[in-house]
């Protein structure tokens, strides 16, 4: 069992800004949590002695599909006791990655009270973060060097009657500078909102460390909130207006209108911006690769770097979907005559999706429509799309 | 037990922005939780058929302090299981506040996973946020109207040698205008850091209602991080460098240099900003207000609008802090001669660092220095905090 010191903390906390002062005071020492070795083993901590059982969930375990390929759980370990009532597991070697994790306590999902790292996946859950360095994380981290600033503003969406939240990186020297910039267009994915791709995405850093490096060029990133009954992401919205999900559900393709008439205006008057389809590019993962399909076959000349993640043409009538396929072919064709300089479809094999980007693949190569494909291992994982922002990133405007 | 159907979330799930795909797809509903009655009753639910305990921690439950007056422990409420292995409390008619709360599910902290509503509490803890709606809360919340922007940016700190990182506030209109603001220097706890404002302090929300009716002036807030070895909150820092504590603790006062040297000239070169004393402000709480008051006492004809909160004159010694007051007359004296508009001190009865209060302002009277002097009840709060600030903000720049 491993403790560590908090003496500053104490002294801090004294002087501090929570309510309950003097429950903290007797804190002096906190159990080290995660704990990440030189070979990159990982122990977990969690004093709990009135539990019954703990047990550690990572998304680096693996997933026990059900019957019909759309449930099941995930693989869990359990956590052992020691005699001071802290429960523990070391997992060996785990791959450099950004991981979320919980504890289960008694089968209730918990933070790790050690770990003030965290962050909220969508409408789905928030988790412990963990990151485990190494080559392949490299880029996920906020380092030494110049910083881009990422700006949280709200704009007037007449399309969808909302005034609407999202987040514009602007990279280094964006302020110091009078140059105009490109603008990637970056979407996020069913569940997710404006702050998606800011924390789980990691894009700052990802984008700070390749602009850095000389590996992508400055560029301006503009994460909205692609919801288009929302205003903003749920947790800060309690009383902003819902419009009806009916009539704006994903299926109503509002969202990419007010992309093109709403978004993009904003954007190229209140940034300094090159505004032609040279230095535009759209990107977009499940939901957004949708969104950036239906707004690169609607628009075809907005856009000179389109790229699909995790996303292929499927039938969304499962879904209770229904999409006008009758203008696809031509919509095909307008945009092969438009010749953007790269159209990206990136997917996982093991993608539940899988087979409708290996569908939009043959649809695509019946019009000999251009485009590159990239496949990766996993599945429909912020592991991958990470991987793929990391990548196309350093091929558009270029 | 209330449960909530989430069809559209199933549907935007399976196109969904989250690893666990296939556990998801069977929550169809979600417990409602917290629910919040016409008459601010707020009931809580989890479901945890396998715990012994579950109880409800609130921060507006008591506090039941130790003998010596620095420990104590939050008097928590029992949560009762019915057949389904939900547990549930009822809170009747709680006042309207911003409240963070958590379970204890068999002794250990969780949040609530039915709300995704959190904030992190510095250095101390994640809790589940409930918003009561009411007159007293009313400023806290996002409203429909014109909306400042939050931006996140990194400056170069000579003075700590560290490239850091702040949140600056700028009001509704701010880009489509060329007028130039005023400027509030806003500054948060030991504990905090530059989130602590835009999150618990809802800083953001405070500002927008005031200044959209009419109540206070248009102003740039800028938001720092007072933690003079942090180059950015820890959730985003895993890797930057962190300086020796020992020469840049509190007591070394480098946080105050480099507000002067480097913060307020980086903003007065960044922002459209008026640059003289008349419009500048600098508040803080607890270890905030120890900076303002140092700050303003070392740089007398800086800010015109000085406000301290929950600090006053106390004895840093008991904390391992040497300061020295040999000075400190001739400080008030040049302060005096200064005469700022306005130097505010406000604190709660029930403040722990009350009595240090009542020896500032002895110490301000045998001056004959003016101030004025806010009581208010409660304790060392974000209840206050938020409360002070809503009260600071519209007594500046007039």
């Amino acid at each position: 069992m491993k403790f560590k010191s908090f003496k500053l903390f104490m002294l801090f906390g004294v002087l501090g800004s929570f309510t309950t002062f003097a429950q903290e005071v007797g804190q002096v020492t906190r159990l080290v949590s995660p704990e990440i070795s030189a070979s990159n083993d990982v122990t977990f901590r969690l004093k709990a002695p009135s539990a019954t059982s703990v047990k550690l969930s990572g998304n680096w375990m693996p997933n026990i599909p059900s019957a019909n390929g759309m449930g099941g759980t995930r693989k869990m370990v359990d956590m052992v006791k020691d005699d001071k009532g802290v429960w523990s597991t070391t997992v060996k070697a785990l791959a450099p990655e950004l991981y979320g994790y919980t504890f289960l306590v008694d089968d209730v999902n918990t933070l790790d009270p050690s770990n003030l790292k965290v962050a909220r996946d969508g409408t789905f859950r928030t988790e412990s973060l963990l990151y485990v360095p190494g080559a392949e994380s490299d880029l996920y981290w906020a380092k030494t060097g110049p910083k881009g600033a990422v700006h949280q503003i709200w704009y007037d969406s007449k399309t969808l009657n909302l005034t609407r939240r999202m987040q514009v990186y602007t990279p280094p020297g964006y302020d110091a500078s009078k140059d105009s910039y490109p603008v990637l267009y970056l979407l996020h994915g069913g569940g997710g909102d404006e702050e998606a791709w800011p924390t789980l995405g990691v894009a700052p850093n990802i984008l700070d460390n390749l602009i850095n490096s000389g590996k992508a060029k400055p560029m301006i990133v503009v994460m909205t909130n692609g919801n288009p009954t929302q205003a903003a992401a749920v947790v800060v919205t309690p009383p902003l207006p819902k419009a009806d999900p009916n009539p704006m559900g994903m299926a109503s393709m509002m969202f990419e209108k007010s992309l093109v008439a709403d978004v993009i205006p904003y954007i190229e008057s209140n940034f300094r911006v090159k505004k032609n389809k040279e230095n535009r590019a759209l990107t977009g993962l499940s939901m957004g690769g949708l969104q950036t399909m239906n707004t690169s076959f609607d628009n075809p000349n907005l856009f000179n770097y389109i790229g699909v993640m995790s996303m292929g043409f499927t039938d969304m009538s499962r879904f209770g979907i229904k999409v006008d396929l009758s203008k696809r072919d031509q919509q095909i064709e307008d945009l092969k005559k438009a010749k953007p300089s790269m159209y990206w479809i990136a997917c996982g094999k093991e993608d539940f999706l899988y087979e409708s980007v290996v569908t939009m693949r043959k649809e695509l190569d019946k019009h000999t429509f251009k485009y590159t494909y990239r496949e990766s291992p996993g599945g429909h994982t912020w592991t991958n799309w990470r991987v793929y922002l990391s990548e196309f990133a350093t091929m558009i405007f270029k």
